[in-house]
């Protein structure tokens, strides 16, 4: 077998991942960026490319030991686990998978925010119980066609959402770096302004250090008791903890999410409350999705290696 | 007390629905129509107005005890508890409360069927009971977006859901009495052609006798192994044996059903199922929702007795 090319790192790819990527060139293979410095000199210097899948960091220090290395392919849209500066420094590319995910983090979104509404996880529990057929019946719950919006952050992600909730007839809210062309949706500067301004929260943010706790406690509070948050986002971009101590206390009505800090570690106090839909961070979750990442993952590094312009570059 | 011109049938209503009742105009109280022939002759004959709940048959027997009456006023949209045929016969009018809930019925049928493809009754399980935390990774699932969808009676709750799911990029085809006006949706003068060409059947249709088994078992085979049936109509609807048989054996790929045959008595054959998400029939169950219903079915026995037109008349 020739010298690796082709670093893949991350014990989360799936088996058709693997295969997929295995085939495609001389590879080596690491769980994380912890396993790295392990690898055998000779291996370390004939790579080229990195496929990358996971929420470890990945530093200047791990790119180091890499001197050929050109190109970090990122299994996802996010990136935050990605040190950007350091590779820019190196000169090293770094791409991602956007787009190809919006529709089902969107369906995520919409379809959180409603079974948190409708209490559809309860409902379902009812039934399959036996209970319903007992006698038992349902608490009526509350209306979510109608609502009033605010779309924290209104990117790719953010705009798919929203088109769909105007589908349901709410108001779209919006905040944003700057207001955009959109359907006539109201653009606030103020997260906090928003949140007095809707009833729902949905956070669309990019991750990493910028946008850390940008939904604050003051925003989390300035919602208000029918307030409910959905988060596809990250968990870093809301102030978990201030959320939790909302939803305790019942100041707000409840949250949708599908991300947390530290997951899959969830803060326990989540798992007590019954004012919550829980997701397994699987907003990108589907196969047919999944599927498309790992193919623009793979398209990336193969338009790399041939000195072709990359699909998708971060920087 | 004056004699009483309202007669409130149904151990359903809830407290504050009842209570806005009672309010209005002097009234008598049965849980149901078994319970009718036992009122006093005088409260029989006082009666003018029924306010009905349930699903319970009211036929001509019960009409005959109330020499006075002049409307049935139906809370729900669907009123084939109620003999239409012997109401007119008789000259009583009966009214029902559509529209006001055609919202929610659609939020529930999107839901449902983002739910079941994304199997987010069991993502939530996997969050909350600590099994995510511990390491326990989520299935992949399915994409809803995009989907080819048939709409099964393209009513005014199935345009509602259509709508919604055009949001979604979703494909809408649709059977229907006759075509109708739509932006460039599919139409189907067979329920069988139309489930050969589509993966999501959601099935919007009235009750009743004219549309029992209207999804027959031909419509389900034709569905194919992708195929998924959505219900917010009535369990009348569908060949409930033949769907039962077609999930049992995975002929298609799931239901998510707010509706069934002899509901709340759930056929225990879909409670072994997991390619099910199940609702309590809560289709319109929101506070919203159901105060809009409970004050338009009394708007219409409002208007009956002053002589004024009836709001939602049904004959």
């Amino acid at each position: 077998m020739s010298d690796p090319v082709l670093l893949i790192s991350g014990a989360a790819f799936t088996d058709e991942e693997r295969a997929r990527l295995e085939a495609s060139m001389p590879f080596a293979f690491v769980s994380g960026p912890p396993d790295m410095a392990a690898l055998e000199e000779g291996t370390r210097k004939s790579i080229r490319a990195i496929a990358f899948k996971g929420h470890h960091a990945l530093t200047g220090a791990e790119m180091d030991l890499f001197p050929s290395l050109g190109v970090i392919a990122n299994y996802g849209v996010g990136y935050d686990a990605i040190d950007i500066a350091a590779a820019t420094a190196r000169g090293i590319k770094v791409t991602n998978t956007p787009d190809v995910l919006n529709d089902d983090v969107a369906d995520l979104a919409v379809a959180m925010l409603i079974a948190q509404c409708r209490n559809m996880v309860a409902g379902d529990a009812l039934v399959r119980s036996g209970r319903w057929s007992a006698g038992e019946s349902f608490p009526l719950n509350r209306q979510m066609s109608g609502s009033t919006v605010g779309i924290v952050g209104l990117g790719r992600i953010g705009r798919e959402i929203a088109n769909r909730l105007a589908a349901f007839k709410c108001e779209i809210h919006y905040t944003s770096r700057s207001e955009k062309e959109t359907p006539g949706w109201t653009y606030h500067s103020s997260p906090v302004e928003m949140a007095k301004a809707v009833d729902v929260l949905v956070v669309a943010l990019v991750g990493g250090k910028e946008t850390e706790g940008h939904v604050s406690r003051q925003v989390i509070d300035a919602l208000g008791p029918r307030g409910i948050v959905i988060n596809i986002s990250r968990g870093s971009t809301i102030d978990e903890g201030a959320l939790l101590d909302a939803l305790e206390e019942g100041r707000i009505a409840g949250a949708g999410l599908d991300v947390f800090l530290n997951e899959p570690k969830v803060d326990p106090r989540f798992l007590k409350l019954d004012n919550v839909h829980l997701q397994p961070h699987q907003g990108s979750g589907s196969v047919e999705t999944r599927r498309r990442m790992a193919k623009l993952q793979l398209a990336n590094i193969e338009a790399f290696l041939a000195g072709e312009p990359l699909q998708t570059p971060v920087n």
